[in-house]
């Protein structure tokens, strides 16, 4: 789906011995092979509108040009590979994180499959234009009590998490904006016991009430904005404040989805699994 | 606006010295004069919906529940203090923070004044409803470079302060859901030189570029979901699970504006001060 | 043993309800009752040496100079009062604190009675001199496992707990500086089975190897300087660099013990408070 | 002066453009070469005295026994070349760091040159024992003002540095156990002016008041303990309790000295890196 090839391969360096882990933090090495510093030479004195590369220069003094450097989304792998160790941990717990694709640009579905996703952006990218996204996750089978109060709320910190996601620019937890033109009398989630535990009838607060998740399914959405990486010319300034048009080279996704969805699930996962943990401090 | 009386006095305990800030943390106690236990009686084993009850219990098999406890919106005054000294030090960097109510139920509006939010809540206070809401935050004349990449990127920090607000259940940063629907060709920011600095010519990334401020308005929406005290019998379960009905007593507002306004200018201004000391470890 | 008179009150302000945490953070107040500014007034302008006067001033440009202000000794109080909630949490798991006073100035014992304390404190009050000493801390029944491998080790968190103490000076674990007289033919700890568990024969490591706790008493040591508040003239300068004289006023002790010794139990009950619950992270 | 021969390479995966730092976290990689795992063959059930390899067993319930594992001096590398990188820093603004063996088992020295410290210890490698040492450091034309109060204390938080090296034991800032003998009229610091700043007639306090610097030189000490790696036969117990003999192989140090002595100033730096840079949040 992306037109970039780049074959990542996942050194571990630390924290595994005879296939289990061991206490130590496990650290692993992904070589970035595909970067040609020559594909960015035109960006070296150029500022890219919407991307990093001014308030980066702006802030150290110094940009690395290529590839983005630290702005880059390449950035958001090794979150993947975390992601996964995490997802394996929760999994043995029962805890299960499911994502879906529910808008690009106008179109809009309960979930996109990869065709459709494919056939959207394909439009997108023959008019070199790029276009943004919804994404949508839902952590299943968590225990009631993740999450503390007052600052670490459970959906306040996997608000922080999601907003790290580059291109992120929203983040929903239940009804989120729709709560805002909802009435108490609607939007209220009544208690019921099921037989087996204490349940809410409806699930618009998306598993989390008060910071804390009450056990139903944690759901919550993600608005991306469209890759800035647009294929045509754009007024610009270089370092130095002249104007001047940029026209970016080099390969380009026009869209964060695919992509993003793993890495909206690996951040899930870390946000959970790191709940988990901490609840365990709870009681003595 | 509010029908609840509670006069709130603030005793400073410490980091002050004939008149002056002294690098010492300041403590300051807020003592909840209006907090009537009986009127809670009636909650002490039944859980409110979409209140943090049951959450809480669950989580700690205790619970304070007199005024809501730790889960009540009184916990945030302390905010509020600590944002008016943040909001003093911004003010002498030339920063200035505005905030406006642009959503209450299906009302919209660009800012709506005391009176016209006191004429829609008066509505709902009469049908013995609540409503959600939207306030917007502008942070104004922020230095370019504020946030720190990957994980305290601004608005990620931003976001997750937010969060922490009661009742909040989602949040945006400039175009946020918007994004989604839209194009790189009409989302992206152009640059420009204005005689004295580059700016922006349009604003759609909201002041904040790959997690760095860029020195334009850095605007923002939080939106709210209605307060969970309706005035009227609900379907819930006590602390045994037996189904049961609650009519919730005691003086409630209907909508978290206007109350709320100044706490999200508080946690803005106090995220805004952290960046601004942290970007001073920038350089050496 | 003091000649200073201060009835500490302790108001709980918050975390406690009916007779039980409940998670919240407990909160309390201690009013210092005894404090008079006028007894500060000639060291308003004044260094007194070995003091933190100098340092506070000029770090932060302003100094509260009334009873020593956050340098004082009384700032530890509120340490001791948490250190009282952590020892009761420990105690309910079977672990213990002792403490014992080893040496003042040049007299050594295993453990200096309150008498014995104060026939040898007296004798430097009337020289108005003060004195420097040794307190013994041991941790009994400590579990295997508390401490963090690289930057967290057990005995590494206990020497900055205790080095927080005013005018701590020096720290040991196990041996101490003495194990850098000792070969390690002397020095080690050989394991053996006592037919329920694993022991070592000595405990010259001191409770902690590698960093993490084996389940032996943790012994550690600390030794505090004289307090510097000597009763006679002292060389000094003023706030614009003058020499000039200080002759200390008002009350105080003459050396760091008998107080100083609850407040090393109360750290030591909290850093080892905070390990045990770390430890619950250890596993999922 | 080590018998070991192990290569260090190190190779710099990020952080660094163009051989400038660029704001991004500084990656490199030391890999571990000269790790033979058939070494460490007969230690793999059987835990040698003093060191590590009980406890992690017993905290992980596995440990990786190749090298010792994390618990391995090995481990200390990477903060040798994070600390050559602060004292690069350091030294741009005229701090200087120091360090000077002044103690092998019994023998004293003010600074033993490495001649010395071989002769010394070939004595003890000719018995097939070790032995311990003591180390100073001292930190030159570090600013007034580094270091915060109450739990931050910047010999506080150096002895927590300190004593995560391995093998460290005691920790002392100026006098140390030193000044518990003494009294306040000779260990206090008087005040004088020299013409261009106040400073201090002596420096007893090494360099900390109040736990923040005060501009003289910061004088600290760390005992460490002989290496426990004796090369003769030990009495231990196996990982079921047996009792046993172990007789450790490989090519072990004798001392921690000469190696551990760029570790202690590497440690040094990145502290009084760490607290000039929170200085600059000093201030508004």
């Amino acid at each position: 789906m992306s037109t970039r090839k780049e074959p990542d391969v996942v050194e571990f360096l630390s924290g595994l011995f005879e296939g289990k882990t061991t206490g130590t933090p496990i650290a692993f090495l992904i070589r970035n092979k595909d970067a040609k510093t020559s594909d960015y030479e035109n960006i070296k004195d150029v500022f890219r509108p919407s991307h990093a590369d001014f308030t980066y220069q702006m802030k150290y003094g110094i940009r690395d040009y290529a590839g983005g450097g630290r702005g880059s989304a390449r950035t958001l792998l090794p979150c993947v590979v975390a992601g996964a160790i995490a997802k394996q941990i929760l999994a043995s717990q029962g805890i299960e994180i499911q994502s879906d694709v529910i808008q690009i640009g106008e179109e809009r579905s309960k979930s996109f499959s990869k065709d459709e996703i494919e056939r959207i952006l394909s439009r997108y990218r023959e008019e070199k234009d790029t276009v943004g996204a919804v994404v949508q996750g839902i952590v299943k089978n968590t225990p009631v009590g993740l999450g503390e109060p007052a600052f670490q709320k459970f959906h306040a910190v996997l608000a922080q998490a999601m907003m790290t996601i580059n291109a992120a620019k929203g983040f929903e937890i239940g009804e989120g904006f729709n709560a805002a033109g909802m009435r108490g009398s609607e939007c209220n989630d009544e208690f019921m016991f099921d037989g087996k535990q204490i349940r809410t009838k409806t699930n618009h607060s998306g598993g989390v009430q008060g910071g804390i998740t009450n056990g139903e399914d944690i759901v919550f959405k993600v608005a991306f904005k469209p890759i800035p990486s647009v294929m045509y010319p754009q007024q610009t300034v270089d370092i130095q404040g002249n104007a001047t048009t940029i026209e970016i080279q080099g390969r380009h996704d026009v869209c964060v989805v695919p992509r993003v969805v793993p890495m909206v699930e690996a951040m899930a996962a870390m946000v959970t699994l790191d709940f988990i943990l901490l609840k365990k401090c709870n009681k003595i």
